[in-house]
C-alpha cells in the first residue's frame, strides 16, 4: 500500500468551520514526536528514504505513549508526496535507539507535533501544529499502486472543498522543512 | 547489564535428575526461531557482532508468538560468552523484517530451538534442544560488569552440582555450530 498526501499551509480556525459545514467526524488527537535517523552506509538525502521512530501520545496526556519504526522510501509518484512506508510498533523507543546507535546509526533531527484529525469522505484530514514550523493541514488516504491517481484526485477535490488551494502543495517534508530553515 | 552465560552439550534426562535433586524450580517451556541478519556496512563475522528477529511461542502451542529484536556486542569477556545485549519487543517480526531489508540489512541464518527452563539459586538454567545440533544445556545470568567474575564463578559451581564439566564449555554460539556444520 502506498500513502498518498498532500499538504498545504493554513490557518487552522478557517479549515475547522470548513470541516464542520461539510461534516468531517473529528477521529482525535496527538502528539508526536519524531526522530530521524542517518545511517552509517547510505545517504538518506541523496537516496531520499527515510529511518523513523515516532512516540505517539494521546490528547488526555496520561503519559501513555506507543513507538512505532517506519521507513519510508523513496519517492515513486511527483504529483503528490507518495511514497513506500513500512511500519511496526517496538515496545521500547529508548531501547530501539540503542539498537540503532550500535548499528551506526545516528539521530539527525527531531520533528514534534499537534495533531488534529478529522475523517471526510473516506480521507483523513489532519490540522498540524508543528514546532518551530506553525499550522498546515494534510489530506491523506492508502491507495494499492493501481489507485494511486484517483485518491490524488479525491485529495485535491477534498482540499478545494476545505477553501484551500491544491496548488499550494508543499512537497518537502516537516523534516525538510525545519532542516532547511535552520540552514 | 551482561548477560554471563556457559553452555556445554549434555543429555538432558541425567540433568533433569540433577535439577530435581537441586531442588530447581521448573520455569516453563518455550519455542523459538531465531533469524540473524548480515549488515550492508559491516561484516558482523569480523566485528563479532549479532543482529537477531527471535519469535518464541510458549509450550502451550496456542499460536500466540511474540517478537523481539536484539542486537548482540562484540565478546567482552574471554572466560565465559559475557556480551552486551540490547533488546525490544516488535509488534510485527515480518514488517520488522521488511524494514530491515529495505535497509540493506538480509537473513543470514535460522536457528530453531525448544527450551527448558529452570531457576536454581539465582541462576537460569535451560534445556535446549537445538535442531540439526542436539542437546545442550545453558546456564545464565544478568550481572553488571563489576560483578561478571564473581557471577561467572558461581555459574561453573552451579555447572558442577548439576554433574556437567564447565571445561567442556562451548564457546561457540547455535548460530556459529549451525554455520560450522554446514560448511
Amino acid at each position: 500500500m502506498y500513502e498518498v498526501e498532500l499538504k498545504v499551509r493554513a490557518s487552522h480556525d478557517a479549515v475547522r468551520e470548513r470541516l464542520d459545514a461539510l461534516g468531517a467526524e473529528y477521529v482525535g488527537s496527538v502528539t508526536q514526536v519524531d526522530t530521524y535517523y542517518d545511517a552509517p552506509h547510505r545517504d538518506f538525502a541523496a537516496t531520499d528514504e527515510a529511518l523513523r521512530i515516532r512516540l505517539e501520545s494521546d490528547g488526555i496526556g496520561d503519559g501513555e505513549s506507543t513507538a512505532r519504526v517506519t521507513y519510508k522510501g523513496p519517492l515513486i509518484e511527483d504529483a503528490s508526496k507518495t511514497r513506500e512506508e513500512i511500519e511496526t510498533g517496538v515496545a521500547d523507543a529508548d531501547r530501539f535507539d540503542d539498537v540503532l546507535d550500535a548499528l551506526g546509526f545516528s539521530p539527525a533531527a527531531v520533528v514534534e507535533k499537534e495533531r488534529e484529525r478529522y475523517a471526510l469522505g473516506g480521507y483523513t484530514v489532519t490540522l498540524d501544529t508543528v514546532s518551530d514550523l506553525g499550522e498546515f493541514v494534510e489530506i491523506e488516504r492508502e491507495a494499492p499502486e493501481s489507485a494511486v491517481d484517483a485518491v490524488r484526485e479525491g485529495a485535491i477535490d477534498r482540499l478545494r472543498d476545505l477553501g484551500l488551494d491544491p496548488d499550494e502543495q508543499i512537497r518537502t517534508s516537516y523534516l525538510g522543512l525545519l532542516l532547511d530553515s535552520s540552514e
